[in-house]
């Protein structure tokens, strides 16, 4: 057999025509969405006030197996997908590992990320209702650049409330955002009653997007012509994202390759859900028996110290219960994280399958995500972001334990994206003045307080 | 004819295996290098005490055709070629162009520019000389990145000098090539004694790459396991960068195109010489007919409001002699004038070619520049670097005469680079405290009185 190429990609033609839902092959779903008044579940037409249309019915769809790719986002699309598939040659050869590593590199567009698969959608959604304007927040700001980009291409006004630290940490996404046209307001803002509210409680807060969403979705409900978008947690986001895997899982095929563990960094859970699904797909149905490996930062812990229960999605508590893996909607990570991966939550259909055993979960401190990050810089000559050096991290743990056991595994990780914003973190390591945080017993029973009683 | 794709990529196997010489098809040569000293045409080995000793063979050979380009070379060029060439669909329709748009991107990479072709040959080169350093100079800082990068894989320490006023500019330049490892100094800096010089003359100087480039070669010249490289302007940088023009070729082949006009942006250029190269052979050896356009800053006119004469490629005054269109090595564009192209000279190659007529040049103001810029990552969604910006502007001139003409022109211009460290200029022309500087005649005169007096 011919050696692999550096890079696989796809034709143009074989960039997926349609989403994958991996709910229509799931044995049991998550619970439903309730009504944080009635505590009833929530029908369709109720988040109707929240997201477009469209995008509600896919929120709560669990059986179709396949949706459309509308023609306008598959154009849109094509101009930054196919995404390379990459084997990382130089970063084994550095390992001295038998594994063969592959990464799904979603970093080449100036989101700097996978984000931008569901960002276009949702612009194209809100311009095909007959909306003017959308409202977000952005945490690390790659959802909140990818969605300025959808709103200048398809022509809708944007606002966007991003999580203050990470407005002081990275100055230029701002600048970015507005060269899109969009609004970029540091939030906790006084633009919002529950933004008001926090900093009245907390002045010196640094934020979080659950307060971020708390602010979108109060300025989305001022204005009939607006709507609230997400990035991440949702299940609409997670059928979006599903290209990601739908196209790595091609690719392998062509250089006869599959998966024997597979590792994303989980934040919301945007890219390892969609990176997972079409591999799911098989393990769910018994055709493989692929390792799903979710690395959360040790800062923001959801999957593996957080409670599996109902919870509100954001800090003002005005959105419907789901559940999930949370710290609880008032949990807020150490101002010291960089980066993303500081939500609360975690997308109930990771939650779901995570808690069925279908997901192994790990938690990593950042000065070790940092040392992956370079390593893995000076190999592959990417320089990652902050979240998809998680992933090379739990890549990298698992290529050496087959350099001990001897075994040739191929390990496939999310790339998510790159770190160009985020060299204040990066210096901060390499001057030795990062520092790790890890919240302890009583900083999480903190959080669980916040927790709403349901059950 | 089916639709042409977005992007057309080659494969692996189709990357380049040889650098093209258009040396070996111009009817005259550039005239010699000179010894500063004795203004005798310099010998091959009075360059060995500078670069490395094949590049130095490569600088001086007008004859080779093809040079073989090494297999650790090409090994490094996997990992980021080939790169795409994209139609500019959305840019065309914006336009209501009849004329095909194309754009080589060359920013999908962590330098975030074509700058890695020549930095992994000069860097293999140097590691298979035995040497143990290399010393740069960098301006708007992807060359210094790409060398950086470069140097971490083939395991070489490397010293940077980067023009103060894109240190200042540009904070976060500095992290990333620390982050591989480089050492970054704001040039001039108290490190050399031609820094300390100008700084005497001048405290306040923003720098210049003139000024840089002589820091870096008396650096260079303290060790004898080091040496200097330069990131364009030399024959050899364009005989690296060639490979753009060969892939463009290709792939315009494969698609059943050929480019009526070429679009470049020019500082040193390493870019529009590598670009053009093989479609210019075409010129050359009468095939195909198109027009090559230089676009500079109006702000550094070498090519536009230049002379064309010998001399000294470093504001210092220590290199050799070069034959080139050039402001004077005492001409410091203004200090409002954002990211690259700021070389007060021309690559010889291209001037000659300019000066028998074979190129044509235009110069533009920077506003001007980053509303094409603002245009273009609108429609195209990618944030371009503000060099490559130059290139854009170029190519929507032309389109637009193609709409006054009706003629359905095809043109390809080189986006050399992404944006995403040139954010405090984009913010400037977003809230509109960017100013333009042309400079007086005046100006230029006291440039000129710093030309040698050669002839």
């Amino acid at each position: 057999m011919a050696k692999v190429p550096y890079k696989t990609y796809l034709t143009e033609k074989e960039i997926p025509q349609q989403w994958y839902n991996v709910r229509a092959d799931m044995k049991e779903q998550h619970d439903p969405l309730l009504n944080p008044g009635t505590l009833k579940p929530l029908a369709t037409e109720e988040l109707y006030p929240i997201f477009c249309e469209e995008l509600c019915k896919q929120e709560m769809d669990s059986t179709t197996r396949y949706f459309d790719i509308p023609g306008p986002v598959q154009d849109f699309y094509r101009m930054f997908r196919p995404s390379p598939l990459i084997r990382a040659y130089n970063l084994e050869k550095a390992l001295d590992t038998p594994a063969k590593i592959y990464y799904k590199f979603e970093g080449n567009n100036t989101s700097g990320s996978h984000k931008l698969n569901a960002a276009s959608a949702m612009a194209y959604y809100a311009k095909a209702q007959g909306l003017t304007s959308l409202a977000t927040e952005t945490g690390a700001g790659q959802w909140g650049t990818a969605l300025s980009q959808a709103c200048a291409f398809f022509g809708l006004d944007l606002t966007v409330f991003m999580v203050k630290v990470s407005f002081m940490q990275k100055p230029f996404r701002k600048g970015v955002m507005e060269t899109y046209g969009a609004k970029v307001i540091a939030s906790p803002s006084e633009t919002t009653e529950v933004g008001r509210a926090i900093l009245a409680d907390d002045p010196a807060t640094g934020g979080s997007l659950g307060c971020a969403i708390s602010e979108a979705i109060e300025l989305s409900m001022r204005d009939d012509k607006c709507r609230y978008a997400l990035g991440s947690v949702l299940n609409q986001v997670l059928l979006h994202q599903s290209v990601i895997g739908l196209e790595s899982k091609l690719a392998m095929e062509k250089i006869d390759e599959y998966p024997d563990i597979i590792v994303g960094c989980a934040g919301g859970g945007s890219n390892l859900g969609g990176l997972m699904a079409a591999f799911m797909q098989d393990k769910l149905t018994g055709k493989a028996n692929s390792r799903f490996i979710a690395v959360e930062p040790a800062s923001c812990p959801s999957f593996t110290r957080g409670k599996y229960a109902y919870d509100f999605c954001d800090t003002g508590k005005i959105t419907p219960l789901a559940r999930m893996y949370t710290l609880g909607s008032g949990f807020i990570p150490s101002a010291n994280h960089a980066g993303g991966l500081r939500y609360h939550g975690m997308s109930p259909i990771l939650s779901k399958l995570y808690h069925d055993g279908y997901i192994e979960a790990i938690s990593v401190e950042q000065s070790k995500v940092f040392e992956a990050a370079t390593l893995f810089c000076q190999r592959e000559q990417i320089l990652p972001a902050p979240e998809s050096a998680h992933a090379i991290y739990g890549a990298v743990q698992e290529a050496l334990k087959c350099k001990e056991s001897g075994e040739a595994k191929t390990i496939l990780f999310g790339l998510t994206g790159t770190g160009y914003f985020d060299m204040n973190a990066y210096m901060q390591y390499n001057d030795g003045t990062m520092t790790d945080h890890v919240p302890t017993d009583e900083d999480l029973q903190r959080g669980f307080e916040s927790l709403p009683k349901v059950d």
